[in-house]
């Protein structure tokens, strides 16, 4: 004891902004994962798995510029290795691993990944240190095939995870379009046009009036601050607005909207034409436009982008945190980079990719009521003599071997009550009773849970007496008895 | 390109002891994991899937007593939480969930885990810094069911994940049949006791001379340096080599043999007891001695454990690297530890659970020719002419829509044989061919690849003549054909 008190005990807590995840928490996501990886290699993707850590170097958009990395990722300085870091995504080391791996790689190289990044972040409600991604990239693909296959499988792999068509969208733009808007509008300065992107960003935040004030003179914001607008004329405010709300009843009508925006922008017409080609391409893999279609107002805040992007938004309604009815909103989203991997070999090599925000997506079903039920819970069997583990085993045993999910209590036994209330907390639908009485008659007592929790809650006396939810079968009738109530209650 | 100059590229690696998992070595690993959690499962274990990242004073065995924690662990300061790290094993976190969440969560607490930890330790050759390990404990039964129970779980998951009966062998001991032993021995000095442990530990590499050497006077090891012996008087040594040795041809007699050596030790007789218990339950779970058997050879070397202990061991023969015969050896262990949540509440709280060296029993089904088997590529649709690619998505979206793997090569189309290169690299048993040709007259050209390289490697002109390898059928009959030949390469 004395001892004890020299280092005081730790404290049992995760490190702020982390948690733990617990049964069906970590099984339903790794359903997911499955059933996406399932459809990404039916498209000839393979699977890789890089480390969780990377030299600061590689990853490279956090370089330290003083002693130690700035904020954003965690890292730490080896002794033989310099300094190194969590993976803050999966994209970074994909430009890694392609430059180190490429003479082996096939080109174009196919790959998905999943699994955990860190951010060191502050952590807000909702908002973790670690969370999954889940991506697919093309690399060394220049072709706009490659963008239109990404968002084809992106539509397969929603259907298949269980949101239905007509509940979800992938919208398609291409940032040369931007680039030929923003040339029509005169603006060439980086800072500038880095300006209007973000600004037009948030055109579903703030509508179409609070985007044209923030291109121009400026706004209060809902607190009251006043934010500095960019500046912009009149005539470059409607085309901004013009391009953001150029959706129309169809892809072939947006796309001549569009041409009429960028006037003789070279490069915004190029990016028409990447459209429509990913158009044509969709469509002859026989996806209609109630699953993907242009819609200019996808931007995308990331500045590597540099030709196609898309967004996967799911379009049911939800309740929010305050009450208010919207659209459940964006689930994934990616767009075609074509410069990560010239970090480190100097040769620029296309890609594109997408990347599924795995845990609203997973809200995403438990919404739709897709995943998330009631998890029903193994068969316990009772232990009323501790002297005869051997016989409750025997009978998981043969539970077991029929299919069944079950255990023995392995607690003290003492008390009766406290076995139950555990079959209560592991959500068992069944418990076993075999006491010395029957042991001797050869029978076992079989309780049905569920019937018993509901008879408990709402059941008139008469009820009560016509559905028994304890029955005696013979030792021999176990499993085919179990195995009745687990049906009745499928 | 001079601003390139000023920071130069940065190097495409891992960082040292790190590696990256590439298609089949990722998939296999992900399949294996899934029967295992399966296992788990039905014998009513939860999933538990805890941050890769724990505060070092929960992490405790590493605390930092200068600036920095000590080697072993990967850690860094964080501005709010003080040091932080990676975890090292999955033992330690669920001590930190269990202690955390106690309240919440069932008594007894059956929990799995999987997945990667981190040890900042030297790499070597297959030593890597990053790996899996794969858990499954009962925390909270304190009765050695939840030890039998444990080790029938393992025999299952061997069975299932492809290593059949026969070719493993579960081993138990217990730790306080050992020490009984050093309780006749004499030996009361903790640094003693650890000393013949460690020093028995090596009965598998020194053999018994070497182990009898060791706890006397020293002994030569290969490389002709001296190391120095534990000092231990004959009868001492006689004992302990006695114990080690004291496997016999059924338990009955081992745990006879046992009690000869443990005289009058009273936690020897519980050891032994606690051991027969185990037997009666494994056998009354189904389970023979050519599954789970008594060897008191099995010593493990943590320190923390406190009654029973386990290990796996696949018993057929391999040639190591030096071209010997040798046993393939253990891929499992565990055992009873009953101090771990003592630390965070101060309440000892029994624990055992078995941890499952993933990497290894993936070599040993690799091994046994289970997995690792020649990977089929999917079904490549060749592009001969780029601006009918839509006609190529028709063919992949047909293919796949039939439930089979295809792509399009999304490469530069204008070299056919890089086209047919990159086939061969992907693994891809049939490529499909579609020419202007072609197009006119409404077929396809199929290449059976598998065939076409076997004639390629060992055809005679005649049997070239009698098996082509490239068919042409009408573009309706596309799928069927393809399907026709992936069935018979099956």
């Amino acid at each position: 004891m004395a001892k004890e008190k020299k280092s005081p005990r730790p404290k049992a807590q995760t490190p702020k902004g982390f948690r733990d995840y617990f049964g069906p928490e970590v099984t339903e996501r790794a359903e997911m994962l499955q059933i996406i990886a399932g459809v990404y290699h039916q498209y000839g993707f393979e699977a890789l798995e890089s480390a969780a850590v990377e030299t600061v170097e590689a990853l490279g958009k956090f370089l330290p510029d003083v002693d130690r990395p700035n904020e954003g990722v965690f890292a730490w300085q080896d002794e033989d290795d310099g300094w190194m870091a969590l993976r803050y995504d999966l994209t970074a080391p994909l430009a890694r691993v392609y430059a180190q791996h490429r003479n082996e790689l096939p080109l174009p190289y196919r790959r998905y990944a999943m699994g955990p990044v860190w951010r060191n972040e502050k952590p807000g409600p909702g908002r973790y240190r670690q969370f999954y991604q889940c991506d697919a990239d093309t690399v060394g693909a220049a072709s706009v095939a490659a963008d239109a296959e990404i968002c084809a499988m992106l539509s397969d792999t929603l259907e298949k995870v269980g949101i239905p068509r007509g509940d979800y969208l992938i919208r398609v733009n291409n940032r040369k379009v931007l680039n030929g808007v923003l040339e029509t509008m005169g603006l060439s300065d980086d800072a500038q046009r880095d300006a209007v992107l973000r600004t037009i960003d948030k055109f579903d935040k703030v509508g179409e009036a609070g985007v044209r004030e923030l291109l121009g003179k400026g706004r209060l914001d809902a607190s009251g601050a006043f934010i500095d607008g960019v500046g912009l004329a009149e005539e470059q405010i409607d085309l901004a607005v013009g391009f953001v709300t150029a959706r129309r009843e169809n892809d072939t009508k947006t796309l001549e909207r569009l041409g009429e925006l960028i006037g003789e922008s070279d490069v915004g017409h190029e990016g028409i034409g990447e459209l429509m080609e990913i158009c044509d391409l969709v469509s002859s893999l026989g996806y209609d436009d109630d699953q993907i279609i242009v819609d200019p107002s996808v931007v995308r805040g990331l500045g590597y982008y540099t030709g196609p992007v898309y967004e996967a938004e799911l379009t049911f309604e939800i309740f929010d945190e305050k009450g208010r009815k919207r659209q459940f909103g964006s689930v994934a989203g990616g767009g075609r980079y074509d410069d990560l991997v010239k970090r480190f070999t100097g040769q620029a090599v296309p890609a594109t990719g997408v990347s599924i925000g795995v845990d609203r997506l997973l809200a995403a079903l438990r919404e739709k009521g897709r995943i998330g039920g009631a998890v029903q819970g193994p068969v316990v069997v009772t232990v009323m003599d501790r002297y005869r583990m051997a016989d409750y085993q025997a009978m998981v045993a043969d539970l077991r071997n029929a299919g069944l999910r079950a255990e023995v209590y392995l607690g003290n036994p003492k008390n009766f009550g406290n076995q139950l209330k555990y079959a209560d907390k592991r959500g068992s639908p069944v418990a076993v009773i075999e006491g010395g009485d029957e042991k001797e008659r050869g029978v076992v007592q079989i309780k049905d849970l569920i019937l018993g929790a509901k008879l408990a809650a709402d059941a008139s006396l008469e009820e009560w007496k016509d559905h028994p939810s304890q029955y005696e079968v013979p030792r021999g009738d176990l499993v085919a008895k179990v195995r009745e109530i687990l049906d009745l209650h499928k």
